[in-house]
């Protein structure tokens, strides 16, 4: 190790071997390194050739870190039925789903529509001639774009894909002179298509700068063009379903005290509340995203890309929205989500995460549009569970019973204590503090 | 089962026990329910009492889902280095993390401030009273408030936290009548705080409906009130850090082939363009919590708490932003973001979940102070190393590796395979059906 170095600080560290490194961190972090590194390597995969897909996964990989993998039943979407795949460390959040899944399941269940699955992408740059001549020419140019990316594109064309269009845009709000975009909108099938499009981007960056280097209709002083970066854009708006549940509102029956028309009621309020202020949007949003996140991670997607997606699609006229919506016209009960992502059922993890492959499997190998249109119903569902609750007990009843548990667990409580604490605390309130005495005294008393 | 719900519908399923759970799901959804069930087994963790944690976590949980567990060392953070724990299924995160706290090292490091750790969380209420009367009377409201709800707030009190202040809002955006909100304050500590805040406010809900039914001034008219929800927000955008990194331009060297000049009029320009275009932003913010997620995850947080924080906090007049930006006054570079969290480094899962609990003392049992200000680091790190590849080299040349990797993973290649297609392909575009022909001819050569 170089001496000059800062302390814990260290070079060559990605070079070294898994042991190395889970050595070289448990001696100048850990206060116990042999029980750690023996730690460690217990939550190395059974399969060696399931542990080397994750070092592969990403980098600097020392062991792995497991997440609860369950399953919410009975949604039904379009009329078909799935045993849904959900990933989440937070408690009460596949309960919700289950709950509003068969609350739904007699009631026509889900019903969902695919708008579009257009992706989009940019190469951004710089250039100091004639707009005017630029756009002239510009049939020209994307011929050329499409022409000279035809071997690249060429099995995404097979599968029904590819290039969609090719425009030139400026943006007034950038403040950078004589700044362009090269506007790409791409059909990817199946696949999320990150790499499809960055690869296609880098090559049109490539090719722009040949073409104002070679075009006979520009000046010397036209020849010159920086580009600036070549990448696609996260937010698919055009790339979007729309997911509903519908029924007349006295079908909706008494729940928790509350007649259908007062629950309709309580519960559209609710909603428009979160339509129009930030503070209860955000809370509501990612309740939904509660949802949607646990199917994205269980099927080997990207949960970055569907959540900031989502979180700027919500923003309209200006104001962060609450992304659901809800009438009761007609006697009817309707609430509903638009919900603009991009996920793949091939290409990425989705078949090389060993348990991501099982969940597409559970799924019944769905389309990235079916797979697009389960997401948007679970958060769907995850969100009329969580508003469901908020209107009528709240939400501190389920999830103190999971807290009550959770403290349990960290006190290693016995079962027998467990058992006491659980009709202890039926209705009283739970803290830390609170089961700790009980579990003292249970001790005591014993 | 009963016989008229439709097919693959189950009633009673969270009553089962796992092993009836998996039998159930492989034998109707899987083709090979035998291997399934296998397989599912395999996931379960090698010491039983932490699988029996993970089950508990979540709700019909029947396996694990492993996620890489990574670090990237070499952060200085206000003088003092970290090697940060990351969990992510994204390729080239961990590597983008490393590299750039490498670079920062002998640049002065990352520096990062507290802004405030103030949380939030409202009552919701429809009352058709009196307003001025209502106002007049708030502090007495508030005494008995504060009062009523002392003994759940004792705890934290004593750790220095606890209720901060209480204030009625009317919200003139929602279009409800006689809707109003009781906003509270908190300083949770060292606590992500959700359950705190909740059951408080759920409280305060039960002390507001008795002050109405019981205070003198009210008329008979006056004492019905329609509390609709009590719930924190997660949007706090008063819960904030800052992190930047700053040296003098020609300290950042020459950088792929770019001049530090050039370099940091490139960097400037990209982070403007994401300062003004949503299309850009999306993406650019993505970035971030790529960054930042991992280390979320890692310590046992909610990043969809974190993530619908951050990007509804993107919103700034009007328009959806990106979350860092750039200055080059004064011949240096600085390069800054301020994000918005709620996280907690007791309670929760924190110390629950077994790699969590390892994680945190990996980062020496920070504070939640200063795990914010470490998560704000780390995604302006992550920040740094995308808009650095995007102006530079592409970002699909470290991805492309990372593709033909899984690619090769996936076709399951040798390590003579792999070599050869490594160097075959890098001077080549990487595709699903060039890496299989090229691993095709490479076994007829053979």
């Amino acid at each position: 190790m170089n001496k000059s170095l800062p302390p814990k600080t260290i070079s060559g560290f990605s070079k070294m071997s898994k042991l190395g490194k889970i050595r070289w961190i448990v001696e100048n972090f850990f206060k116990d390194p042999e029980r750690v590194m023996q730690e460690l390597k217990q939550y190395w995969l059974h399969r060696e050739e399931d542990q080397k897909i994750l070092d592969a996964i990403s980098e600097n990989t020392i062991t792995t870190f497991p997440m609860p993998y369950s399953v919410a039943p009975n949604f039904i979407i379009n009329g078909r039925t799935y045993c849904v795949p959900m990933v989440t460390e937070e408690s009460s959040v596949v309960a919700a789903a289950s709950s509003a899944a068969k609350f739904w399941m007699t009631r026509g269940g889900f019903h969902t529509e695919l708008i579009d699955v257009e992706k989009v992408g940019h190469v951004h740059f710089v250039w100091r001639g004639e707009e005017a001549k630029l756009r002239q020419h510009f049939d020209e140019l994307k011929a050329l774009l499409l022409e000279q990316t035809a071997e690249l594109t060429a099995n995404m064309r097979k599968r029904g894909g590819g290039i969609r269009d090719i425009d030139l845009r400026t943006v007034v709000e950038v403040p950078i002179a004589h700044y362009y975009q090269l506007v790409v909108t791409f059909d990817t099938c199946d696949s999320m298509g990150a790499n499809f499009i960055n690869t296609v981007l880098e090559a049109f960056a490539r090719i722009l700068r040949q073409y104002f280097l070679t075009a006979p209709h520009f000046s010397d002083a036209e020849r010159d063009v920086e580009i600036l970066m070549a990448i696609l854009s996260n937010y698919t708006p055009q790339s979007r379903v729309h997911a509903e549940v519908r029924c007349a509102i006295e079908e909706l029956g008494e729940i928790e005290g509350y007649s259908a028309e007062e629950f309709a009621r309580r519960f559209k309020m609710a909603i428009d509340i979160a339509r129009h202020d930030i503070y209860r949007a955000v809370t509501h949003n990612k309740g939904i995203f509660n949802g949607v996140d646990a199917v994205v991670i269980a099927t080997g997607n990207d949960f970055r890309a569907v959540e900031a997606c989502g979180h700027s699609y919500a923003v309209q006229d200006g104001l962060y929205r609450g992304l659901s919506q809800c009438s009761l016209d007609d006697g009817t009960f309707r609430f509903w989500l638009e919900l603009p992502m991009a996920v793949g059922t091939v290409g990425g993890l989705t078949r090389l995460h060993p348990i991501a492959r099982r969940s597409l499997e559970l799924l019944g190998f769905p389309s990235a549009k079916e797979l697009m249109q389960i997401i948007a119903a679970v958060g769907l569902a995850q969100n009329f569970a969580a508003v469901r609750s908020l209107i009528t007990t709240g939400i501190q009843k389920g999830h103190m019973k999971m807290h009550l548990n959770n403290i349990l667990l960290e006190l290693g409580a016995t079962e027998e204590q467990s058992r006491a604490a659980v009709e202890y605390f039926k209705d009283k309130t739970v803290s830390y503090r609170a089961v700790a005495d009980f579990i003292r005294q249970f001790k005591n008393s014993c």
